[in-house]
């Protein structure tokens, strides 16, 4: 079991939370999405290690960005 | 053929919008719906005159709030 956490860009409302967290979840592997609208964190368990780029296209798919890594 | 104007306050995004959108349509006698989200002009067409309370809570059921007439 593994945590990773994102930030995700542009989530405006919780339709906007509710689509990421649907794309997300598709991602295989994926066991749990949370979303934090107010801070766009994006807090992913999984079976095993997380492919971010996966992650990252599924944050895409539902229409928003995902921040670069600081 | 009826076209009536409101402004509905709270929409963040096209989400919003749809959900608005998908609400006033279910009114009956509604023909068309249309919702700018930069002013939150909430335009409806319908076959008659319409209800203002029942678009009103067409906009409440979709989460949103519908501005006095002002």
């Amino acid at each position: 079991m593994s945590t990773s956490t994102f930030t995700v860009n542009g989530m405006t409302c919780g339709h906007c939370v509710s689509s990421v967290k649907e794309e997300v979840a598709e991602v295989a592997g994926v066991t749990n999405v949370e979303v934090d609208l107010a801070t766009g964190l994006l807090t992913v368990n999984s079976e095993g290690p997380l492919d971010r780029a996966k992650i990252a296209a599924a944050v895409e798919e539902a229409g928003y960005e995902m921040a670069d890594r600081s």
